[in-house]
């Protein structure tokens, strides 16, 4: 039967398109439309803290609008289920209603159910699984329809979004992969149809938008692993993100060919592998994985390790395994280490520092500068502008990237033939306002960043940061002085104490002396009945004479106890 | 005349040679010889600190053992100017005796003298300006000569080292340019005749070891500037770092050629330009040059912008501008952008936030993604291949890269038939003794690194920066409590004072709760006898409550102040 707008009224209106992640940066996605009193948001994804924000875990959009809103929030479509795209949705559902229905694949939602699991039992969800070209009603104006497509991830939908100003369609994250490992090709033919229909608004993907032609097909990486393992002499490590079930099944593939067993290491490796393979997304031959421990019962040449740690992160099983603080694994001649994955921009130097580490302990280490090993799952210039070309939108934002990467976007647009004028580069939080013949940007709603650092979300902001900041550039230095409560009379210090700061064989020159400038200083005061006076003082004295003596600039921490 | 070796009396003995820095890493590259009791060091440079050294400025190699043998340093020679090679001499210098000589070319040490007057006027030195193909004598047993390579700073050498054992060549950092800008190409035939006569032990640049083929010329990104700056149609910016004469040679003819005027911005670059033209090394024409504040008296499409701050960082010329801080220059549409270089490992978030803003702002950018507008200053694997089949050592040793760089150099010497035996992979600090018939290591010397924090030199070690590693991550809890002098009775306190650690009006309760359980634990005690008991006490309490409700972990730091 063919689908029929349901919506056939020609009434007009004016429909919103809201980012509040996603845009001018690479991570927390999420999107809201709005339509009267409705909205959707497509994704709710996190992302994780620069290297300025000191001992932040993560961050998640600014909420604000989304929950005064919540009477309005008809409904959540997911597009696929890395963090990026679902990863803050138990912190939007600790605020918002928990029969909001959420729509997405059947992966998708048994990784967001996961996440629900870890996060807090009192919060609840209201799961919807969807499959390819199924369509959805949400609210009274929204119609969802899941159009399948490729990724490095298996699960994976653009979403078309029928409304009764027009179809806006979103990629979600993809590459045209023409020979993916599932035979699950990207469902060209919904795609053109959608185009063919008439498509008002697209939002695609621009992650890769820098890069020329087409990204290989991951079909490829298969051909490379199977060489380097066949050349493998010993025991064979990968490491791989843990969520690319295809590439899992590539390896695990190219273990099972050359008769070699399987151990998995890595938390969330073991907990992908067991879920993907539990759900069928994973097939995984009987007798295949063997329990970690017992990797030394088996010769060398029947392992293979499958891990975390592509990113240098310090904890993962990878960087265990080159740091010699692994429990089961000691790395050594005649090893193969295969990182299969490239640095994320700001995890460089780690993951240089873990293979210097793995060559060091004489393993043969086959990483990003060997081509084949990797493939990226976004698409490359070629790939978007056909996707353009399938969709044919009549006004287009590109999605997914910092602003050079939305640039780069916008010039494939041109190049296909949208006009300038159609095509909208946004920032998170501007309302886009789009109608038959018009979409522009049009206000703005509250948005950013909610920091969240162990069980706090939000308690953190710019003040707490500068602090850090500043403590890690040079320390504190902290001058105690007791006064007494009845007259004012000076008791006791200074006491300084410093953490951070110099040495403490060092300091002995400095602490006297700023001592000694701080006692002329007190003994200008009879009695103190202006503490402000006086932690003023204190701190420009210390402040000043430390700067001169050192060239630094801690933080100064006067404190007055009364007693 | 013919050169022959003063040392022809073939009396046996051991040749040591000391890294002190620059092998397992790139930077702070300095060697030792030692031959008796005889030392000449080759070079003595610096490094910029990690990620995880937090609020160093800079990092320069233990000196330790040079300063108690500094009786038997009869010199040091310089390869070239960059800071990884003199940055450190200053500092050096303070320790040692200022008579003992430094060699290196005319550019090397104007540069050098610079770091000397910035750093401190009492620390004094002693230049001996060499050319190519000049031979010195430095105490009883050495000779060194100094050989013309291509770098991407003018001026560079190879040192061979002339001793009673046998030659010692080092290349310093290299490339083999074989059309470089000032035609002043490798001294092919003095590394050859060196070869030919027979070198004991080669010491080679590994920056680049993983690249495979030969590095492009310096000349090709000349051709690439043009036809960029051909195409611009306002003004011009062009970052490049300021010690590559070569590039900005390149840059200032490209602007001549185009009748543009030059502004240079930037400190190091401004002093750069100013000591290369003096010293003839830049060449720049009468009235092309122009004063930064006067820009805007020209047109557009008449100015090119030469500045700092090709690796993002927040204070130099091209961040100003690309944040709109910058005092002269505001970026505008038709300004097209050049960053001559590429992001050095770690830095590629920052400069990829200066691209993003200067694309914001119109700007077009072009960056490392357009081939051509840079290439490296170091050699790929078929120049170390080359270097290998010039100089023919019998000892090979390849120097200046992280593991990952000396294996992988390592390979290629074993591709051109020198035997695994005969190549050493050091360590810094490692003694290899060198005999006529082996080379091996034996023993070590005291190495490491030196942390430079504003005036501090080595004042800050490891507590210091785990302390500030602690604080970055959660900040600083600070509980005073006073007690009575006389009978240990408590007087004040808890006080209980944060930074860094949670949001001031978030903290109320968490404060209250820990407040009350202190005092919970002081209504134990009628008298502080034992500070240390009621120190640890508090601490365990504060800590173990704050990690429950917040799961961090912030510095807890105790005071007692008596009166």
């Amino acid at each position: 039967m063919e689908w029929k707008p349901f919506y056939n009224n020609n009434k007009e209106g004016k429909l919103y398109v809201i980012p509040l992640g996603g845009i001018g940066e690479i991570g927390k996605n999420m999107t809201l439309i709005q339509y009267k009193d409705e909205i959707i948001s497509i994704d709710v994804g996190l992302t994780f803290p620069g290297e300025d924000m000191l001992g932040i875990d993560l961050v998640i959009p600014d909420f604000n609008y989304v929950i005064k809103n919540s009477s309005k929030l008809k409904g959540i479509v997911l597009t696929h289920g890395h963090e990026d795209h679902i990863g803050a949705l138990p912190y939007l559902y600790k605020e918002i209603p928990a029969d909001i229905p959420m729509y997405g694949s059947k992966l998708t939602l048994a990784l967001a159910k996961e996440k629900f699991e870890r996060f807090d039992e009192n919060v609840k969800h209201n799961f919807k699984e969807v499959k390819g070209r199924d369509k959805v009603k949400i609210g009274k104006y929204f119609e969802a329809e899941f159009i399948k497509t490729t990724h490095s991830i298996s699960d994976t939908f653009a979403i078309a979004i029928h409304t009764p100003i027009g179809t806006i369609v979103h990629t979600g994250d993809f590459k045209i992969d023409l020979t993916p490992i599932n035979n699950e090709s990207t469902d060209f033919f919904k795609l053109a149809e959608l185009g063919e229909k008439g498509v008002l608004f697209l939002m695609s993907d621009s992650t890769n938008a820098e890069r020329e032609g087409y990204t290989m097909s991951e079909r490829s990486v298969g051909e490379a692993l199977q060489q380097e393992c066949e050349k493998a002499k010993g025991r064979i490590v990968v490491a791989a993100f843990a969520s690319h079930i295809h590439r899992l099944q590539q390896i695990i593939e190219v273990a099972t060919n050359l008769g070699r067993k399987i151990a998995i290491d890595g938390r969330s490796m073991i907990r992908v592998v067991e879920l993907a393979s539990r759900l069928g997304y994973l097939k995984i031959e009987d007798n295949v994985l063997i329990d970690l421990k017992s990797v030394d019962n088996y010769k060398d040449e029947e392992i293979v390790l499958l891990c975390t740690g592509t990113q240098g992160e310090p904890m993962a099983a990878l960087s265990r395994i080159a740091n010699r603080t692994h429990k089961h694994i000691n790395i050594k001649e005649g090893d193969t280490v295969i990182i299969s994955a490239t640095p994320i921009p700001g995890n460089e130097k780690a993951v240089y520092k873990t293979i210097n580490r793995l060559i060091k302990n004489n393993a043969e280490v086959i990483y990003e500068k060997i081509s084949g090993i990797h493939v990226s799952g976004h698409g490359s210039q070629d790939e978007l502008k056909l996707m353009l070309n399938l969709v044919k939108p009549k006004f287009f934002m590109p999605v997914h990237g910092e602003y050079k990467h939305l640039k780069k976007h916008k010039d494939m647009a041109l190049a296909v033939g949208i006009p300038e004028e159609n095509i909208i580069i946004s920032e998170n939080g501007l309302k886009i306002e789009i109608t038959k013949n018009n979409a522009k940007i049009s206000g703005k709603v509250p948005s950013g960043i909610t920091l969240i650092d162990g069980l706090g979300i939000g308690d953190i902001g710019n003040i707490v940061l500068r602090d850090r900041q500043h403590l890690a550039q040079d320390g504190i230095v902290i001058v105690v002085i007791t006064i007494s409560k009845k007259d004012g009379e000076i008791l006791a210090g200074p006491d300084i104490i410093t953490r951070g700061f110099v040495y403490a064989r060092e300091s002995g020159d400095l602490i006297r002396g700023t001592e000694s400038l701080i006692k002329e200083e007190l003994s200008k005061y009879k009695k103190v009945t202006e503490w402000a006076v006086l932690k003023s003082a204190v701190r420009d004295i210390t402040r000043g004479y430390l700067y001169e003596q050192t060239k630094r600039n801690p933080i100064i921490l006067p404190i007055i106890m009364e007693v």
